[in-house]
């Protein structure tokens, strides 16, 4: 950032009084300008013991599949937005059953957290997707997978075998 | 927000295409700026039976009580952020066990993630503490917590008695 989003002037980056990391501060109005990682949320949707997955149709990693997942919005919970994001990327709808999985990705100031759900009735292919399929275990695309976090998750999922194992943790570091 | 941060221009809110939500984007460079949710760290400090509480120095809720947290910066992972703002606001050193708590709180765009950690040696008192206090159940000043999420966190961890209940969710909502 170069010009303050408040005033329009320019910023400079200094370390705040009490504060011990460089902000972009604004050299008029004074406003210090915050950057704070990002939350993507997904789920991995079940039905008849297969899982929903959708090939992208955007960039990063287009053509490759993922679960339904994205950034949360303001004013929706990480459940809520897991299910909107499955709704616009797949059309479908969805019971949130669970937690299934929190990955820190520092080196690009995310946190990806992933639920399970039950898909609700049909699916379809959303805007920001060029395809969805169910997949059973071993129909899953393995090798053209979108996402580290998303691959973890689909490993752990298969790993558990319908068990309930909590949330599981992971990093991602470059 | 009013101005283009990257080239100090009007913006104006409008849905972008492909888009169902207003965002600001920038009459002359056309960038769209998102604003998402932001994450709160914080951590349930123990040391023999007792937990680390911080009264705050700053608002909101100056002078009120709270378990050390804040908003997770970039390029750290969540429980590196709840150990950071521990270190910064009770100048204590923390070995994090378990995350804890996944607290929404939609209207406000904040999710708070707490874990569970040990004092490992000394603790003090930040800037933006006013003290800190290591207080039984039964000492802790439950009237003058700082924040709804706080509250739950600690009701929640003296409920389980010691025991590993895994990750506790709650919502907040207005």
């Amino acid at each position: 950032m170069k010009y303050c989003s408040i005033c329009g002037s320019k910023v400079s980056y200094k370390i705040p009084k009490a504060d011990n990391r460089e902000r972009a501060i604004c050299d008029a109005c004074g406003e210090v300008h915050y950057k704070n990682p990002l939350i993507v949320v997904g789920c991995i949707v079940e039905s008849e013991g297969k899982i929903l997955l959708c090939k992208r149709s955007i960039e990063p990693q287009y053509g490759f599949w993922t679960i339904p997942a994205g950034f949360m919005e303001l004013g929706e919970t990480l459940a809520e937005g897991a299910a909107r994001e499955t709704l616009e990327e797949a059309c479908a709808n969805i019971e949130i059953t669970r937690q299934f999985a929190s990955i820190d990705i520092p080196h690009v100031g995310q946190v990806h957290i992933f639920f399970c759900g039950k898909l609700k009735g049909s699916y379809g292919v959303g805007e920001e997707s060029l395809d969805t399929q169910l997949f059973s275990e071993d129909e899953i695309p393995w090798d053209d997978i979108a996402f580290q976090s998303t691959y973890f998750a689909l490993k752990k999922y298969f790993e558990d075998n319908g068990r309930n194992n909590g949330v599981h943790f992971h990093e991602i570091r470059k």
